[in-house]
């Protein structure tokens, strides 16, 4: 069976360890950060949309107990400046509301010998069924 | 009205673009590309998930006769190189097949004064409905 790519391992290895965190220990997941970490979250529902830019220390005080992701699909490429761009696709349950679909990418870049994510764009998937 | 940040208006720019390009006149979407662009096309059934790494060439091929995109959310991020991220999620109605959902990302350079697409992943959205 053919290897997969570097690329494909990296970002592959880093989606896992960022939703497992996520789910369970959020506090930890700011080792996958550098403060230069540009974070977007969005929210949209029918009667509003707001933009939340958030820093770690907003994203450990979500307002919710209980989270846990799953994952449709996930690719990902090489990038410029040696940097790794994954695309996630999946659904989401929060604490007892229905399952949510959402969108998530990630550029990931090595410093100091880390992979780490240097942008994080996240958006719920609300109302863009066919 | 404060002014949008610029990466958000590049951003803009391309991804409207882009899809006016590829609705109407497709084989000028070339111009929007470089030669080291990377673009991954992905197609999810439920029999059958295969992969198409594309070139110009075989974008211009794909098989059908009319394609119309319309985008639900854009986001956009400076990035790592001075590049810009770019998260689209919207339809699309393939001749006369059922509107289906999409989602895209490009990753955007400024190359000799223009601005070009250096990464390019699309993946339709058939089944990761809540």
């Amino acid at each position: 069976m053919a290897e997969r790519p570097v690329w494909e391992q990296i970002g592959t290895s880093f989606v896992h360890l960022y939703y497992q965190r996520f789910d369970s220990s959020r506090v930890e997941l700011s080792a996958l950060y550098v403060s230069i970490s540009l974070t977007l979250m969005l929210h949209n529902s029918k009667e509003k949309q707001f933009l939340l830019f958030l820093n770690l220390h907003h994203k450990q005080s979500l307002p919710f107990q209980k989270i846990q992701h799953s994952i449709t699909s996930q690719d990902h490429q090489p990038a410029p400046d040696n940097c790794i761009l994954s695309m996630v696709v999946g659904q989401l349950k929060v604490d007892n509301d229905p399952v949510m679909g959402f969108h998530q990418l990630f550029v990931l870049k090595n410093i100091n010998d880390n992979w780490v994510c240097t942008n994080d764009i996240f958006r719920l998937a609300l109302y863009n069924f066919a």
